[in-house]
């Protein structure tokens, strides 16, 4: 019997690849960057206005729907994508970033973390086994291991959070009930080629439908990681899809795509468009910027987005100046739309065979060069 | 030659009235409620979901666009209808109301006001002739003549107040220009029947195609409120709209339309929206309580907003708890699609001569009754 999640590989430039895999909520178009509904929202903006952007696949996170407003009202509410009206495919996180970059008073052991609530102070508890409880009643699509996110720079600890999160994804394995619901596993290990090689390894024997790369992206060089990229999906099996967990920019879009990098979510987007910043193919602008104030053209006179159909930088500039929700709610659907389109661009020049010009043009148009691979 | 502005009665009951006043951006059925638009926005959702709300007319406010981003740039975008992307009829206050209620150290003399922004303290001055230049370049379909709306309860403020209203109406019809724009002026007089009436019989001598009542719902009684609309509606002319400004309770539209009036508007439902408020046809909502922490119901069961198609109480209680801008989103899309519709079934109640069945029993179910007319 075929499983409800198939990768398929449709073709391939190099070490980039477009795919398909399957999911009960649809099938995903990679390489696709996923909007961040942190709190079962994307902020500022409705599921109608996502729809729009017609993103793959949703991301929500664990560690704050546990908090708030608990699993087990969302299972009640008939689960996340009733809770929030998305119906398309949907990931979640297993909490374990957050724990390690919201919660405060961590206690670490080998079974799981105890961690104070960053909203009420209160104790709280993850391990595999709870945050895979929790993410079956939240009722995803894709749903992730338990892992600790080390700081990418200490060899050590890098070490001992790898080997914990190795010990937690089988626990995760064992624990996952769901047949409806892909479990991806995470290769962790800092920046450090042994550790993330030992990681790829280790993870990718456990038969996990999907592969993440966690803990980049907070932190350390952009060199570094890349070249950390190329170490683990030099491992990673071809017929399974990669994920790569929180990175956003487009600069780091292209160059995942180039190293074989299939799914991409970020707040970046989001939160730039809440901070007044509009991302186009020639840069960020700000738009509070006083330049912008009697000026007529769209944010990108080429995006095809509903905000730049129909309203001027003037506007929005205005609408900032005026402390107007509605500029969080222009910006973040430009700028989604703007990652969105570009794993989609990037997509077809994969397809189309074109994909060198393509990054090389569009990394030029960001005033970059393509950073070159190590392996 | 059929002027651009022409009002038609279609049906009566009583002194209600149903009709039609046409406008350069579309023909106004009433009685009507007007979404309002303060700084050319209404705050929390986009044009594309005010659309699917479909009011018959939207609100801005001059005294705020003055000050920020000022009327030349507003002007020179291609005025408000393109400018806040909104194609259908606009109609902007005079700035009066808001220079009386928000800017601080006001001088009124017999020509104008000078004033401090609300915003910067910087010194600004309002005239008759600067309130329609202003509006002129804004552009709206409706506009509004400059008034003083004086304390309803201090009689010998109130009847300077008037008269000199009445100068300034005068002085608005001189300085207007453009043909495009339906001036309509403002009756005043606090809550004093003869003020109101020599107010009533003043303005509408003046030759306006539309008339509003000024200075109501700032603190009087509601029985005050009424009684004045009626001696105000008794006055002014049948085959010209009547406004009640600022005016935005449900009950106030019932006993408004009641009492003849035709177009009504408030930031109230959106105001209460981004407190966490919805307004039902059984009354309001305070949707933060811990009741609806796991309700599965809409806010309104009946209601056919894109809130109560697709979102539960749980989810919307969620978002107020977790800070979210949809729930600001959701819960303006829903008030005012709660007014806006309630003004349709009143018109459709008067075309179909049962308005005061439907009146009783509209109150009925936010436990209130009509209360009787005077006149």
């Amino acid at each position: 019997m075929k499983s409800t999640f198939s990768w398929k590989t449709l073709a391939t430039d190099n070490r980039a690849r477009a795919g398909e895999f399957s999911t009960p909520h649809g099938t995903l178009q990679t390489p696709l960057f996923a909007p961040v509904g942190t709190q079962a929202t994307v902020k500022a903006i409705t599921p109608a206005q996502l729809s729009e952007i017609n993103p793959e696949l949703v991301l929500a996170n664990t560690y704050h729907l546990f908090l708030r407003p608990g699993e087990d009202i969302v299972a009640e509410l008939g689960g996340l994508h009733v809770f929030m009206n998305w119906d398309g495919p949907i990931l979640t996180d297993s909490g374990g970033f957050q724990v390690f970059s919201l919660a405060s008073t961590r206690k670490i052991d080998d079974d799981g973390v105890t961690f104070r609530s960053h909203i009420d102070g209160s104790e709280k508890r993850l391990s595999p086994e709870i945050s895979i409880d929790i993410q079956e009643k939240l009722g995803a699509d894709i749903i992730m291991a338990f892992d600790e996110c080390a700081k990418p720079l200490d060899f050590d600890y890098a070490k001992e959070a790898m080997q914990r999160t190795h010990v937690w994804a089988e626990r995760c394995l064992s624990a996952k009930k769901r047949p409806d619901q892909a479990l991806f596993g995470i290769v962790q290990g800092g920046i450090f080629r042994d550790l993330r090689e030992e990681s790829a390894r280790t993870i990718s024997s456990m038969g996990f439908p999907g592969h993440a790369i966690g803990g980049l992206s907070v932190g350390e060089s952009k060199e570094d990681m890349y070249r950390t990229i190329e170490y683990v999906n030099a491992i990673l099996p071809a017929d399974k899809p990669r994920y790569l967990m929180g990175v956003g920019t487009q600069e780091d879009l292209i160059e995942g795509v180039l190293r074989g990098v299939d799914i991409f979510d970020c707040v970046h987007p989001t939160r730039l468009a809440r901070h007044g910043a509009a991302m186009t193919k020639t840069g960020r602008l700000n738009m509070k910027g006083v330049i912008y104030a009697r000026d007529p053209l769209a944010i990108d006179p080429d995006c095809a987005c509903y905000t730049c159909q129909n309203f001027s930088r003037a506007y929005i500039r205005h609408l900032l100046v005026a402390k107007e929700i509605l500029a969080s709610t222009l910006l973040s659907i430009h700028n989604l739309h703007t990652l969105v389109q570009l794993t989609r661009d990037l997509r077809q020049a994969i397809i189309g065979g074109y994909l060198d010009d393509f990054a090389a043009e569009a990394l030029a148009k960001l005033n970059l060069s393509r950073v070159p691979e190590v392996l």
